[in-house]
């Protein structure tokens, strides 16, 4: 009769021991979002389709919803559709919340989005993002250009992914730079230097990028020399200083951590006016980007007649993990949250092992009391299985004593259940 | 131009002051949840629409997913659904799983899900669930029958909403009784008495429930001594005897919490088979039944050929906290996780700034940095709409001292950032 379910695919999930470093991951990147200050914010995972398209044509692939059993004819239901990013809620949020917030707005978000991708090209289809934003009424200030990449950059290094660098860049550099050689397409030659890194040199240059455009997607410094490197190009634009100017103060601010200035990048497809960030892992170049962001001049337009510049950066959470998964590089131990499991060797001993395991539990520690009265051979291998690190004797008999066992040094010792730590 | 959103009805969303509390519950039910050793699973928020209906006829509203560009002809896409609760993805990812899993296997899923009532019943139609489940091979404890309500019980009484009260049963016993009475349609009594607490006697006698079906549903003893007045009603059934023993062992196991054995309870449209458990609020009685869960003979039996009886309990959390919200129960203080605001009034300093909210943090602290160099009036007025506690003034020259403001005690006194703690 039963035929086992496959999962469906682009939908990932997680055996118990993975689910723990992914826990891990998400406790430590909203602990680092909170030492700054943002708020959380969830959004309904749920739009109208009017929201979703209101920056014009959406380029996502999109899950529209129905109900299973709605009569077609009177349903208005096809207007409402899984969201595919946090921006587009955010946007929505902030303009329907307005008079409610407190700017500048600082709000991150962990929450997972859909986007319906052809299933044989092996993308997610439904998958989390870790958003940082803030959102100010007409001015935004260009200290939050500096703190959002540290922010980012911190969490990242706080997973424990090994090391990461920072890729910083300001549109308005290349758009200055490009307008003031009097390049005939900016947006094309953009997209060009976007993909240097990918497609090389000598493919940029015969798919026709202006060889001077080539000049500046090839600068990279560690800190702000690049000033002088653009200014060596000979080129000027009142957009070009302005974006060096923003971007030196981003490098200056950024001292401490792992940061590239990097004119190649320029995330030509997304809407940002002003700094651009990327981040990959040092270790892990070929997974590429493992998050992206920028600063947008105006988030809210279509909703609130309002101007409300940002500047955000989002993590590919799931991307960037299951990556790291596959990689054999995140691999769990544990298999449940326990520290300590309670034997419970016989019926009339129940009361004694249950009070051993509260009292425990009310210091704060994860017990398990064993579920039947069996062997302490099966309840030992349990323990094992699941990677239970200590088991817990309590007095089989009055005047006994508690004893622990580390199952990992094999060894059992005397100990005091309103008192004794793990290791 | 810009039309003002709405937010779309039935998908609740909060603003951060609130979502600040929503996140301390869930923080606070996982922490307990944990404290008994059980893990965190995610499943896939889409399902297959056979495995949503692998058990016969689905009764609850489903959002079919479409891809808003698909070739429809070609798609298959509408076999996809979000889920509408966390069993039937549990019994999926269990079968799925299978042999990757420890047994008894103890896990704990808050996560969303998605009905599709119709808007205007005001009913929820995104929510998230907190499920805690165990599900074993063949056979399952009836300790976890007693751990369940207990660990369900602990969650709710540790969020803070005031006194709970566990409502527990058997449907063994109702079952037993009936078929021991000789009652024609248990199935039918079952329902009627079940919404005994809802219609009241008249209405379910009127409605063909047979009399001495009644007294059965109007036992209710804080203790095991339902087993005598049922014993007095001179029924006798097997089934009778064996749902007895179950809940005055699970009645005896709850002496340390208000619980009562309510034999009125019936769940009658789940699929439970032995313990049925409720809880309520003492003090938001209307509110209903916060949780429910039950026990169930075979978790899993359309996807896999194993036995697999399991026992649950589901927290109706965004149910709950949005009743209490509208009920005024739960308000929000602060706008923000910020302990500390430190200031930063001129462009020289904030190198200064920037250091003291860094090393304020790298003890653990959450503290934002003002944004732009600016007057203290303007950086306190901020720190007072969003409720942050501290505000932090570094030296604003050469040998100068910190200080700190404590907005709520309007106090300022010299601290230090190595040592100083929020009250």
């Amino acid at each position: 009769m039963a035929q086992r379910p496959k999962s469906v695919s682009g939908f990932p999930e997680w055996l118990p021991e993975i689910r723990l470093v992914e826990q891990k991951w998400m406790d430590t990147i909203r602990r680092v979002f909170e030492s700054y200050g943002f708020c959380s914010v969830e959004t309904s995972s749920v739009e109208e389709l009017d929201v979703l398209s209101a920056k014009g044509e959406i380029d996502k692939e999109i899950y529209v919803l129905r109900r299973l059993q709605a009569d077609l004819a009177a349903s208005d239901e096809a207007r409402l559709a899984l969201h595919y990013d946090l921006t587009v809620p955010l946007a929505r949020y902030v303009a329907q919340h307005f008079a409610e917030l407190v700017f500048p707005f600082k709000r991150y978000q962990i929450q997972r989005v859909w986007r319906g991708e052809r299933p044989q090209e092996g993308r997610f289809r439904e998958f989390y993002q870790a958003d940082i934003d803030v959102v100010a009424v007409d001015q935004l200030s260009l200290t939050f250009d500096a703190e959002l990449p540290l922010i980012a950059y911190e969490a990242l290094a706080a997973i424990g992914a090994g090391n990461v660098q920072l890729q910083v860049s300001n549109r308005k550099i290349l758009d200055g730079y490009l307008r003031g050689l009097g390049v005939a397409d900016p947006v094309a030659a953009i997209r060009l230097i976007d993909k240097l890194d990918k497609i090389g040199e000598k493919k940029v240059l015969e798919a026709g990028l202006d060889p001077r455009a080539l000049a500046i997607g090839k600068i990279r410094t560690p800190d702000a020399s690049f000033v002088d490197q653009v200014r060596a190009l000979g080129v000027s634009h009142p957009l070009l200083d302005q974006g060096l100017e923003e971007l030196a103060f981003v490098m200056k601010n950024l001292n401490d951590v792992p940061a590239v200035a990097d004119l190649s990048i320029a995330r030509g497809f997304d809407y940002y006016t002003g700094s651009i960030y990327e981040a990959r892992l040092v270790d892990f170049m070929q997974i590429g980007s493992v998050c992206s962001g920028g600063r947008y001049d105006d988030l809210a337009g279509s909703f609130i007649n309002r101007k409300l510049p940002g500047v955000g950066i989002s993590i590919g959470l799931t991307r960037l993990f299951a990556k790291l998964v596959g990689a054999g590089v995140v691999t769990g131990t544990a298999k449940s949250p326990t520290q300590v499991l309670v034997v419970y060797p016989r019926e009339e001993l129940l009361a004694t092992c249950r009070d051993v395991a509260r009292r425990l539990r009310q210091r704060g520690l994860r017990v398990e009391l064993y579920h039947a009265p069996s062997k302490l051979g099966d309840q030992l291998r349990y323990a094992s299985r699941k990677a239970i690190p200590y088991v817990w004797f309590p007095p089989f008999e009055a005047g006994g004593k508690h004893e622990v066992k580390d199952l990992a040094a094999q060894t059992q010792t005397e100990a005091d259940p309103s008192s004794w730590n793990p290791a």
